[in-house]
């Protein structure tokens, strides 16, 4: 297969690349790292990256949390900012991207588990990946060609404890093979609407 | 009690009104209806509503759904809009009515279905109900002075079924007292963090 993988410098993407990488022809992009350059945030850029990068069979997108926040003093607007790119890029990503893949290729986009076990300060990151949940579901009802689409929604990966492993003492590290797995299994595999649930 | 009801002119509100006004003290409202005015997509609106009605123990919103959509043309900003009353709404009236409710109180909200069994046309209802319920759980573990939050999420209510029956055929009727009993165990009992699948 021919897999375009955006965040593939990222915790996870570093270990994950290299293992798709023994059986599939990869393209790495990221904002500021990979093969091709693409901010996900921004539609325009999205576009260009899947008229640049053509023929793909299977589309990762491991995109990072945001910011913690403070319910108290939290407002729609920083909620909004905080879904920016990890809920609207990746929807985005689908959205633009189902009119480029190949017949039969698939989507593999990063939830996180504070959809369904909240923490303190991470408002903003629980309806990011409830919200995708619910989006990966509806496309997976809704995509043509074939196209599959699964979600990845990862704990606290291994690689990531020493440096965010103190704000969530709650959450166990998960192996970071369990993580590439999870990916691997989306893929590889034949499942769509599938959330991935890696913790 | 007394328990502001958001949308008491509604199709689930017609039915919740009466049954809670055998034993609470209601103020009802609405867009167009109900003794105070509030839109819930302006939140000038939703600050003016709580600084109006004071000393409220209980608030419950019950928001519409908003339009079907179309997958293979859907766009990021359609789905922004789409998200707006339902969810920035509902999640603005959390952030700022946690400054006015009177200890111990609670929110409930609504989101349906479509979060975890997804329709074809309905991702914005989808993502908007996905959403509501994880910042519903992050909410729970945030909210301070004892104040509590749940969300009621309806199926095909068994009154709107004459109108919006045919869109769904995979959806069952939910008979009216069901939904009312949701709204009321959320509002009367002791749970907080609760997602009430009323289906």
């Amino acid at each position: 297969m021919r897999i375009l993988i955006i965040g593939a410098g990222g915790t996870i993407g570093k270990r994950l690349t290299p293992a798709l990488q023994q059986r599939h022809e990869i393209i790495t992009a990221g904002r500021n790292s990979g093969d091709v350059r693409v901010d996900v945030s921004s539609k325009e850029s999205m576009v260009k990256l899947f008229e640049q990068v053509k023929n793909i069979d299977a589309c990762i997108c491991i995109a990072a949390s945001g910011p913690l926040d403070n319910f108290q003093t939290l407002t729609e607007e920083q909620l909004l900012e905080d879904m920016k790119g990890k809920f609207f890029g990746q929807v985005n990503l689908v959205l633009i991207g189902q009119h480029f893949l190949n017949a039969g290729g698939s989507f593999t986009l990063t939830s996180g588990v504070f959809a369904d076990q909240p923490g303190k300060g991470v408002t903003g990151g629980g309806v990011t990946s409830g919200a995708l949940h619910s989006f990966v579901l509806s496309a997976a009802i809704e995509l043509e060609n074939g196209l599959r689409i699964n979600c990845v929604s990862p704990g606290m990966a291994e690689d990531s404890t020493k440096d965010f492993g103190h704000l969530f003492p709650e959450l166990k590290p998960v192996a970071m093979t369990r993580l590439v797995e999870a990916y691997t299994a989306s893929v590889e595999g034949g499942k769509t609407g599938e959330i991935f649930r890696v913790y």
